[in-house]
């Protein structure tokens, strides 16, 4: 790649879900975006609207709250006809056996100490599900890596080989690149990226649809990074 | 494949375009659905839901007026976490330098007789642009193919490839699969599947957001088709 040329990753947090919106546990629940959701983003795609920014690609995840704040974006910046990959490595980190229960009921049952290192320490494992979920979407993966529960940890290590794979060739060549995804998931790519401890990590927040933009260096290092 | 499988493919127009509302020929032009075109989307998605069919992959075009309509339809039956395919090869015909010309104008201008052919004589090619045109999503296209205009006949060349190679062997596999394109793109591919003439191909008829349902043999010959 030419040193002249600063390849730009644009990444953003799904607007409001209904469970953003209820405080539960979601992870790979597939719940849709609230009203306030699709205002938000409207709102990141205008904002892009801004920016020098031509992806050639947008990534992201197998659950549709993700999927729709990418069509959103798509549409209002005349992208519709650019290639999306949706895959289950951007999906949230799992929640095991926490998901669908209320954050508040969680601290009631657990306690709240409990209920911080599942939320923020980087190996703390959330109860498992009994059995891994059986759904349409996830036939074709390998039965034996579908997780029933992750710490951030294990989050970490199937989000990396998709952004290695898929999305930093991308940006090698040149080519700026679009993430929309959840709000662990992209907390990961941050840390990478940033090269932010493990214990570190839990301080990244990722707003709904609040774009995080990164000029990166033909090396894929930060050159400047921008909140939108 | 088993004999025993069956597998569907579905084709759907797009549904109503603000161009298809103001009669003007329009081929590549990217124009939008209308609120009518929305709602046409939706019944098709809802009608899809009834049926037996659960396909593995969506097949678009690069023009937004299928794509929103493949979106409504993935959204209502809850398949956005599909893989979705938008291809140039299932665009709409090239109409060349006719395109965002009002059909009746175009009557005016040439005599009726001429812009029947133009329309349903298969080998009739329309006034050709005088240079294709240069638009970021052809950009990766061999440029020495860009077409500057289609008869039929050229837009069925550039279509089959696309049905053969990347259609085709997942139905062969028992794979259902889903097309959401233009009524020229469309109406060719049923000629090729019905086995209908050149010329026969012109009464072939394809309204908006009107699924039409194939069953399929093993060996993709129609078994039953039906119209939702």
């Amino acid at each position: 790649m030419r040193d002249d040329i600063v390849p730009k990753l644009v990444i953003v947090r799904h607007g409001e879900s209904l469970a953003n919106a209820s405080n539960t546990f979601t992870g790979w629940n597939d719940v849709d975006l609230s009203e306030k959701g699709i205002t938000q983003a409207e709102h990141a795609g205008n904002l892009l609207r801004q920016l020098d920014f031509s992806p050639t690609m947008v990534h992201t995840s197998v659950l549709k709250r993700a999927i729709k704040t990418a069509n959103i974006i798509m549409d209002i910046n005349d992208w519709l006809y650019l290639p999306i990959q949706k895959t289950w490595r951007l999906n949230e980190r799992h929640y095991g056996a926490l998901r669908g229960i209320n954050k508040d009921k969680a601290r009631a049952d657990f306690g709240a100490e409990q209920v911080q290192r599942w939320r923020r320490d980087f190996n703390e494992v959330p109860p498992l599900l009994q059995k891994a979920d059986v759904e349409r979407r996830y036939d074709l993966l390998d039965q034996s890596i579908m997780p029933r529960g992750e710490s951030l940890a294990m989050s970490y290590r199937r989000i990396l080989p998709y952004y290695a794979d898929q999305i930093a060739p991308h940006l090698r060549r040149g080519e700026d690149q679009l993430i929309v995804a959840h709000g662990s998931s992209l907390r990961l790519i941050v840390k990478y990226l940033e090269r932010v401890s493990d214990q570190g990590s839990s301080e990244i927040e990722i707003q709904n649809a609040e774009p995080l933009v990164y000029e990166l260096t033909p090396e894929l290092t930060i050159k400047h990074k921008i909140i939108l």
